[in-house]
């Protein structure tokens, strides 16, 4: 791949150029925004100069709703052989392209799963696909040579190309991502009901289920209209699990004490949490391995600089490598609480070292 | 407070006699299982033997269904001078306590906000309520000498007493914890309608929610049944929201794409969305600031033993306190990225002296 247009220089685009520029393709920065352009080529991303020719592959980084109409405009001044575009969404864009008569052999559809909350070519960086998911949607018409294109788009990214339908992954994110945002903040919005005095008790689960309501409400926005109707269905079916919980409960509250109607209502309310303790096993955690796979050592560390550090050096020096940490303190606490998350053959070792070393470990 | 009884030793129960044990108070251990009352004797919280006398206070820490008749019973033996609870839940068990005919004067019903997913005496600690808040519940009858040997035990167990009324708590801890909750559960069991290997798309933020999802499912079960009413009610309010917000996406996915009802569809969308963002917001964060008041300095960290270490001794020598860390990392990754969570003044320069130990860090 020699040479590349970005179309978009946002988080994504300005990540990708940086990616490429690393392996040594040209990439020329086009964005409606001439100042974004030009902070990516300031940042070494490429050159704002238009290509003197076809170049291999554009890169469409543009939110779902600008995907086919910006095909479209490119294809017709045939700006390059082959066209990919990173929308979170997959199906409605190829509706469109297909819709305003855009050529379907040299498109595939793509999706990296990276980026967060943040956006903007400031905080671009060119490892930031490494090791992730990159969607590849190729359609029937797409040409072998574009699906090759795309693909070696995606290594020279450093991602992992995972090959799925334009359906299967709308479903799939509508399930895993767009439905759970949206619940999230429905839920934290519950949360301007109550006197602010009273929030603190929530602890840190409520923090942890919140975090995503955080995100820029506009571009998510844009992301659930482009998918709105199968979050819609999820939402639904979401919602009548809901009800029937608050049906459940309204009649554990209204029902005799000991009756066999409660002993019931108990009984379903406990399999409901347990669906959700198995759902949440089915999520993959690092390398792909159930999160079960490692256990935490739970350590007291004061509130000075300097003791997680401590810390960390003493866990480095038993030879464990760190999986995970979470550190839990509430409102009030000076002091907190870390689990040290490793591979669960190390715990026991680990915690006794700890121990050895003067830190006040819980648990096993 | 010479004399305690603790009823019920699980973890709340077997964390509370050992604060008071270390604050020189004799504790007597009951519990209707014995191996768990000489476990909890095993680890210094106290005897199994009966209290010669009555002690001065009883605390029982047991299922909220079980407060109000062990309440009976023991104040028919006369165990104690004043009795408290700690169960989650704070109306239901006075209404029980109340038609079974026992004496409030000598009642304050609590709740301490400690412990999380785990239980049983074997996690137990001393320190377990350090700096957390601890809700104490007086009622009508309630005597100043009863509230007064309340306040001390929070005070031995190092916690912050919280005056609130039944109904202000259950409300409260039914939308800051209970109903959030079973929301996550049953956010976490739609995925189960999903094939495995697309959750392989599931990013962080996915984790997060659905976390408090791995809780104890009986536990929860029991936890949800004492306050089902007011649960309900907040899950009624937020499934219309769902339902509200579906049927918003419908309209988004049908309608003309450019029409008014979009426009309108689109800004009402990112009103909700703003809206969750405001809920979170108003969570407290550790010590009582609201979260804004840290940033975070975000840095790639390789994937070996003492990175970490390395990275934190960093930071401990620019004289920075680590307030919260983030590690994120997707499902092929190799490398992660961290978050460190510091003061918000501190952000800049911890970046550039980080960066000058040539340490990758992005943003600002």
């Amino acid at each position: 791949m020699r040479t590349a247009a970005i179309v978009g220089t946002g988080l994504i685009g300005t990540s990708v150029a940086l990616a490429l520029r690393a392996g040594g393709t040209a990439t020329h920065l086009i964005d409606i925004d001439p100042v974004a352009a030009r902070t990516a080529e300031a940042l070494g991303a490429g050159t704002t100069e238009k290509p003197p020719d076809v170049v291999d592959i554009a890169v469409l980084a543009v939110p779902p709703t600008q995907v086919a109409p910006v095909l479209a405009s490119l294809q017709k001044q045939g700006v390059a052989r082959v066209y990919t575009d990173v929308a979170s969404v997959k199906s409605l864009p190829r509706r469109e392209a297909e819709a305003l008569g855009c050529d379907l052999t040299s498109v595939v559809g793509g999706h990296p799963l990276a980026g967060g909350e943040r956006s903007g070519p400031l905080i671009a960086r060119a490892d930031l696909f490494e090791g992730r998911p990159w969607v590849l949607v190729p359609s029937e018409p797409t040409s072998t040579l574009a699906l090759n294109c795309a693909l070696e788009l995606v290594a020279l990214c450093g991602a992992t190309p995972v090959l799925l339908d334009a359906e299967t992954h709308d479903r799939a994110v509508a399930v895993v991502s767009h439905a759970p945002h949206l619940i999230c903040s429905l839920a934290a919005a519950r949360l301007l009901d109550v006197d602010e005095s009273v929030l603190r008790l929530a602890g840190q689960g409520l923090r942890d289920v919140t975090r995503i309501a955080g995100g820029s409400p506009s571009l998510w926005a844009d992301i659930l209209a482009a998918n709105a109707g199968l979050v819609a269905a999820v939402l639904d079916s979401f919602a009548a699990d809901v009800l029937e919980a608050a049906d459940g409960l309204r009649q554990l509250a209204h029902g005799c004490d000991e009756g066999p109607d409660r002993v019931r209502g108990g009984a379903r309310l406990i399999e409901s949490l347990q669906r959700g303790a198995d759902g949440r096993s089915t999520i993959p955690g690092k390398y792909g391995m159930r999160e079960t796979a490692f256990s935490a050592v739970e350590v007291a560390v004061g509130d000075s600089p300097g003791e997680l550090a401590r810390l960390f050096a003493d866990v480095a020096a038993v030879g464990c490598n760190i999986e995970d940490v979470d550190i839990e303190h509430s409102t009030d606490q000076r002091a907190g609480r870390v689990r040290v998350f490793v591979v669960r053959n190390r715990v026991h070792d680990l915690a006794a070292q700890l121990r050895l070393r003067n830190w006040v470990v819980q648990g096993s």
